[in-house]
């Protein structure tokens, strides 16, 4: 047995997620089957993130099993010769039969774009947002985030014996032309999470919240202490780190 | 009536393009159709350039006439409100009455992006070329095609009495990490000639033509011997000069 890990990039607009689901266009269900297809054998690819639906990846990491002997750069190339335009394998390689993408991945870093100018070519890529938000004290907000805190408000929880811990080890906005992006990376990204995160950080930033205000909200771990979740076509599961 | 020229944005992925066909999603039926429900009343709206299927633009400008009084950015926000999100109308404003938005345009610049990297985010609007392409070389091509020339090399005829003269003012290559961008600006575009000029100028960056095989083309004055036509997808109409 060879354990493959690849790195992919796909455009989450047409897929129903990550996580294969029944009757359901997902990017794991239409990647195992062309993986499947390629080594005629039934297989089960693991994903670092588990995107939601409409979320996009430019570097998610996932890891399978094979029997064959096929080299690296053969496989890539087999997979993206038959994977549909909106999935793209970046790399293959292969790698120690003890990895696993998502119980060995150290952090996972995530990027929001947010265009600041209506335009049909952004649409499917960022969330548009047509009012000015204040990036430095948006960015004071992102201060008191930062380290391993209970983000019970920031999140969707599955289950009340869940942890609701995050690690947060860096997040700031920064402001380009026409788009403000945000960044962040933490040791483990909770249901919803970074669209709540954002959500919330924009009130700040169109002055319906206060700095002080994001202290109180991770202290009251009650949801509807945070803003809305922002729409996933904005999102990108960018890197993985292990 | 009040003469009304308008500046649109489209994604041409999913239309046959500009001009109104029976039973085909256009840029020109679609918008009509918008323009008609707001105003109660059939009209016809005149672009200055009819694009292509799948071709895109940033600033095609068109025009029509309405008897109402509504102010510019009224008419603009209707229309928005009401189009798909593949078309948008960036701006809005009352002309005189004499202007014709084809007749009268002085030039038009379209712009060709060319991806180096195959991406998943760009392959909607770009053209994925895998190899090495000489920008040096080909802007040297490009200087052969400055001025007034008859094009019928590089264009697909309607009929055997049209004007084949293109006065193109500027066109070169420029380079950016990840993309090439040509941009050319002329008085009139024939039909797919910037596509096929680009196609031409690619085999001269990979080096399977010549500088001096480009003034052989231009007299020739045989489709046959240019390179093929390039994809419209990497297409944006990007500007009309009055």
């Amino acid at each position: 047995m060879r354990n493959i890990k690849v790195v992919l990039e796909y455009d989450g607009t047409d897929f129903y997620g990550w996580q294969i689901q029944p009757e359901k266009r997902t990017v794991q269900g239409v990647l195992e089957s062309v993986v499947e297809k390629f080594l005629r054998k039934k297989i089960q690819v693991i994903a670092a993130g588990r995107t939601d639906t409409g979320v996009h990846a430019l570097g998610q990491v996932a890891n399978f099993f094979i029997e064959n002997d096929y080299d690296e750069e053969t496989i890539k190339n087999a997979i993206n010769a038959n994977l549909p335009g909106d999935i793209f394998v970046r790399a293959a390689e292969q790698i120690d039969n003890s990895f696993h993408s998502r119980f060995d991945a150290l952090s996972r870093i995530y990027i929001y774009k947010i265009s600041k100018k209506k335009s049909v070519f952004k649409k499917r890529f960022s969330w548009y947002y047509g009012h000015t938000l204040d990036i430095l004290y948006m960015n004071k907000g992102c201060e008191l985030l930062l380290g391993k805190k209970d983000f019970t408000s920031f999140a969707v929880s599955k289950s009340k014996k869940e942890n609701m811990n995050m690690d947060i080890k860096r997040c700031y906005f920064r402001e380009t032309e026409n788009e403000i992006i945000f960044e962040i990376e933490a040791d483990r990204f909770l249901h919803k999470s970074v669209r709540t995160i954002i959500g919330t950080l924009v009130l700040l930033g169109s002055k319906n919240l206060d700095v002080v205000d994001i202290e109180k909200i991770l202290q009251a771990k009650d949801r509807r202490s945070a803003g809305s979740t922002t729409p996933p076509h904005g999102l990108f599961l960018k890197e993985v780190k292990y």
